[in-house]
């Protein structure tokens, strides 16, 4: 069997998140659904970042078996659920590439509208958030969260009593005008750690959170010294990270497990 | 009773257009229904442009006759309906002043995304109608239907046997990239235009009709000689026109208030 990757584009407002449940309409049962069809049986689909209910994506990455033309698999689906998932691309990827496990890192950007009138046309996207964030604090915040630190206070681990420790590569503030964007990049992240990095950021730019408090909030491991955690609804997937040549990447002893949003 | 003056924006996909219906949720009833609860009966409202179902605005005008705070209407539409339908704008405007009447123009952009693959992000405000467009030729035809001119090719007069004829003031076609957007401005549109007009335009653009063909469809008076009706989601009444004088001198004076209730 071959290996396929799809990247895929999802507006995730309408959908109870990535991963398949019973009786809730998730992207990866919609998606499993429709490429049954093709396929004749269902796949098992391996991820780059499994996304909470309400988070968008722009580059998810998904791989699994199948012996069929890629871009007959990008044409099924696209028919069958574009606008709201787009198979923006699909490719065969070398043998033991998996979407999940050689991905290297993974990219969220967390859209933010601190204008005082909500606009219409990116309210399913943006978090409206009216009034001025102190953009210098909430960076100065950022730069003591970046490392590889123990983000137990940011989220839960994907298991039970699992590790919490990722190591967070990036996450700048940018601002234009009213509009700030909050890009995050990490190894993995534990659920709901993008929104509670962005939370605590936003909670420091409203000076609820010294900046100079964070290294005290990370060393407690303890959720409830975080900030809010951000709506879901501002967060979209950028993008997966793979080695050059899409090979699995060495994890460290304790993978880490799904990414989360 | 003095006149106030709302500027709207809204996304038009949930609706049935912008006048009241009976059993329809449209803007007109919506905006009415919440406008009473504060002017303890229901307003008559004037509007700028009289949207079709599925189509959205930016820059939509309103007027009624009522004796409050601008600031407050602002502040109690945009706690109940926004971010779908979202006051921009709310201020008192000099007697006589009326959104519909005291219009010189209106101006509605047309928007399509000629790329291979649809955006799930753009999808609900951008028609996407894959494959090259002959720019050149759409501009062309374009001219052609610059002017005073008689629609009765591309729309229905409002009332039953009415008047179709229109000023026609501009329509250009922008493209950057796999973006087209097609802005049509005029004193006022007959029922449809400016979706007959953009699917004639496409249609030059795809050579299903020769640009020199134009003159002899406007002579014609006849719907079924213009091309394809494109689709209401691409569609936005950017602004409405009002002559210098006829501009309420307060209109960028005071505070536009909160956003929100």
């Amino acid at each position: 069997m071959s290996v396929v990757k799809l990247v895929l584009a999802y507006d995730g407002t309408d959908f109870h998140g990535w991963a398949r449940q019973p009786g809730q309409r998730t992207i990866e049962g919609e998606l499993v659904r429709v490429l049954e069809t093709v396929l004749r049986e269902p796949p098992t689909l391996s991820v780059a970042g499994r996304t909470d209910a309400g988070v968008h994506a722009r580059g998810q990455e998904v791989s699994f078996a199948a012996e069929i033309e890629p871009s007959r698999i990008q044409r099924v689906v696209n028919g069958a659920l574009a606008p709201e998932v787009v198979v923006v691309w699909a490719s065969h990827a070398p043998d033991g590439f998996d979407a999940r496990f050689s991905a290297t890192a993974r990219e969220y950007r967390y859209r933010i509208d601190a204008g005082p009138i909500p606009d219409p046309f990116t309210a399913r996207y943006i978090w409206h958030r009216p009034g001025e964030l102190r953009v210098s604090a909430m960076r100065a915040a950022a730069r003591a969260l970046v490392g590889e630190q123990d983000f137990a206070s940011f989220g839960r681990a994907p298991n039970e009593g699992g590790d919490t420790v990722r190591r967070l590569e990036k996450l700048t503030v940018f601002r234009r005008g009213d509009r700030l964007e909050i890009v995050a990049r990490a190894n993995a992240f534990i659920q709901q750690m993008v929104r509670s990095l962005v939370g605590t950021l936003v909670d420091v730019g409203d000076e609820r959170i010294d900046p100079r408090d964070v290294p005290a909030i990370l060393q407690a491991r303890d959720r409830a010294r975080a900030g809010r955690v951000a709506p879901p609804h501002g967060l979209t997937l950028e993008r997966a990270v793979y080695a050059p040549g899409g090979r699995p990447a060495m994890y460290r002893a304790g993978s880490p497990g799904p990414a989360r949003g």
